[in-house]
Order: structure tokens, then sequence, then C-alpha cells
């Protein structure tokens, strides 16, 4: 079933690149399922500060470990939140066409602190299992001391917008095509490498399922 | 011959995880020479706003582009721009001992919009090295026209800092050991695939060496 598009609002409606902007919520969903680490943005003393994290999500919101920015989010205050994957170099035959493809969602909003014990447990259980699915069921989980420890914000996904770009560079049809130089995109993957035993480990345990077949396997 | 760190401020001092953190100049190079998509955060109406954008580098400055955040930099505003390479998860005994392998870097100030003709086709000619070396001297390079039209921030390097966290759990030598579980780390690696040519490309027309070359190799 088609669902509703995301609402145009003064921080989602697309100024620039028009074409590259996107209100879909699969769209959105599907940038954030892609990778794990998001660039958390906050002000703190009229400054913007821009930390990197990890985060997951329910239908509503996106959860994000917030102790990165122990002492900015003391208040609860405007954040944006930005996932960036990077798909390739878009290489032109002018350098002014020159550009980078990419697929990237932003949220914005004022998160709520997480502070039921219950909620903070799927909280965190949504994104360990984001990071790492099966590693939930398979690590000690959190506790009842962990938890309080921890800083874990929820963001609703209701004011939310995604980039994305893909293909060719934009001057195959122009007068620099004449140029006669090569022109195209150059990819960029992320892959999953074989799992790296902690040297403390006793010797002879394998890594589990959930792990060991990541390997080889693309990331983003 | 060694360097001096850079300065610690109330920006650049690591209050949390300190054993990460590091104000060392050839580690922010380096941070930054792994990669050409960097996070730029701005303050708009006391709101963050966090959008990706590519950079380069000299050895004062990070040149940033800035037609993305055109509306949030029209006057000169303080910035934080950070740079993530994120190298693999931390799988621990615990959920709580979970992390991320990353090196980041964060750099904070008030950029300044590079205007003088010959400067930013320097800044230009950076970026567009740090994304693709060899690029600027096979490209067509920018008219005076597309030089007006292009956005270009020129920031200090000299308030910044960088963090870095490598190597196993940390859960090893704890009572979690007993627990048989399998730990430790799994690498994620960003991999330069093949050069796709632009559909509208002439046949038979190879990619220049200095692109083809990058096939194959890690990136970040």
């Amino acid at each position: 079933m088609a669902r509703d598009p995301l609402p145009e609002t003064d921080l989602t409606r697309h100024r620039r690149l028009r074409e590259q902007g996107s209100l879909d919520r699969d769209d959105l969903d599907a940038i954030l399922d892609a990778g794990f680490v998001c660039h958390l943005g906050v002000v703190v003393e009229d400054r913007p500060l821009v930390v990197p994290t990890v985060y997951g999500r329910d239908e509503e919101s996106l959860y994000v470990h917030g102790s990165v920015a122990g002492r900015s989010l003391a208040a609860e205050s405007p954040v944006c939140v930005t996932v960036t994957h990077v798909d390739g170099l878009v290489l032109a035959r002018s350098v002014f066409e020159h550009g980078v493809n990419y697929r990237s969602a932003m949220i914005h909003g004022v998160p709520r602190k997480v502070t039921d014990p219950a909620e903070k447990t799927e909280g965190l259980r949504r994104l360990t299992e984001h990071a790492t699915p099966g590693q939930w069921a398979y690590a000690r989980r959190p506790s009842r001391r962990e938890l309080a420890a921890t800083t874990l914000l929820a963001l609703s996904l209701e004011e939310a917008s995604v980039k994305i770009r893909t293909g060719a560079p934009d001057d195959g049809d122009g007068p620099d095509a004449a140029l006669g130089l090569w022109a195209g995109t150059l990819p960029l993957t992320a892959v999953w490498g074989a799992p790296d035993p902690d040297p403390l480990l006793q010797p002879g345990l394998a890594p589990p399922a959930h792990i060991a077949r990541r390997e080889g396997t693309r990331h983003g």
C-alpha cells in the first residue's frame, strides 16, 4: 500500500537540486536501514556540533545513542540527524559538473530522552539489531546499572527528507561532449571483512553464524 | 620533524572517552586525506542543519563546497565540519561494550567565502584532486562564469580534534569473558569498483589511467 509522503515543511522543502529530493517514506526507511552510523548535529552556545554516533529505528522513531554528545544534550533542544551513503564519484567532462552519487536522509526534531527501562531496553535492542542482526539474542543484555548509564534519544521520523543522486554525469549531451574526454562514474562499495577474534578469546571459539555469514557481503 | 599539537580549546578538549582523543596534526591530516565527503553543520534560526558535502585541503585550510547549504551560509557564521571513517563493528560479550571502530575529525570555525578567482580556482583544484587525483589536469576546468556560480568556503584547520577507536572489545579481561561468547570485530572496508562509462560516451573510449587504476583499491 502506498504510504503518504513525508510532510513538506520549512526544514524538509528541497530548495536546491530539487530533482534529487524526495519525501518518500520508503526512500527514508531504505536509507536508514542501509547504515548504522549517523551524524548528529546540535547547537551548543550558538555553535553547531556534529558528532558521529550509532542509531536504530522503529516505524515512528529513530533511536540514537546519545552519550557521545553528553553535555550538549542535557537540555531538550533541536537536533538534525543526517545519514549518508556515498555510492561513487561522478566524473564529468567538466570540473563544474563533477559530483557524488549518494543517498542521504536528514531528520529534524527535538529528541526525547528515553527513561522508561522497558522502552530503553527495546530501543537498545533496535539499535543493536540494526547494526548486527542476531546479536541481541547472542550477547549479554544490559544490566539495570548499564541501562541507567546509557543515554538513549528517541527522535520522531515525521520531519525528514531525502536526497538521492544516481547515474551518469549531466554533461553528456552538452557542448563538452565534443571534447572527447572519458566520463562516467567510479562506484564505491563497502564490504564486510572476515570476523577478527579478540586476542583474549579462548582458542578455537568460532564466530556465530549471524556474524560469520556477513563476511564478503555488501554494506550500505 | 614532530609538529606542535593542535591547541586544546573549549571545543577541542576531549570530555568523553579521552583515550580515543587526539590533537595530533598528522592524525588530523590522515583522516582528512582518507575521505572526500564531510558533514557540514550550521545553525539556521537556532536550529542545527547537517549537510553532506565534498572537501579538499591545503596545509592551513579545509576547502568545502558550500552550495549545498546555500541559504545557511549567506552570513559568516560558525560551522562544525566532521569527517568520519567507519572501520568496523566492535562485537563484545556484553551489549553495553558494543561499539564501532572509527576515525573521526571535527573542525570548528567561522568559514570564509573564497571570492578571489585565483584562490577559488586553486581551492577547486585542491577539492577535485582530493577526490580524484589526476582529474584536474584531465577534465575541462571551470570557466569564469562557472567559477562565479560556485560557492567555496575556506575553514582554518587550527581548531580541530580527532577521535580514533581501534582494536578488540574491552570486556575480554572482565567477568563477561567467562560467558564463553565469541567476541571481536567485524571490519568494514570501502573499495572502488570498475569505472562505469556514461552511456552517452562514444564507444571504445577507455577511462584514463588515473581513474582506471583505482579499481579494486581500498578507499578510506
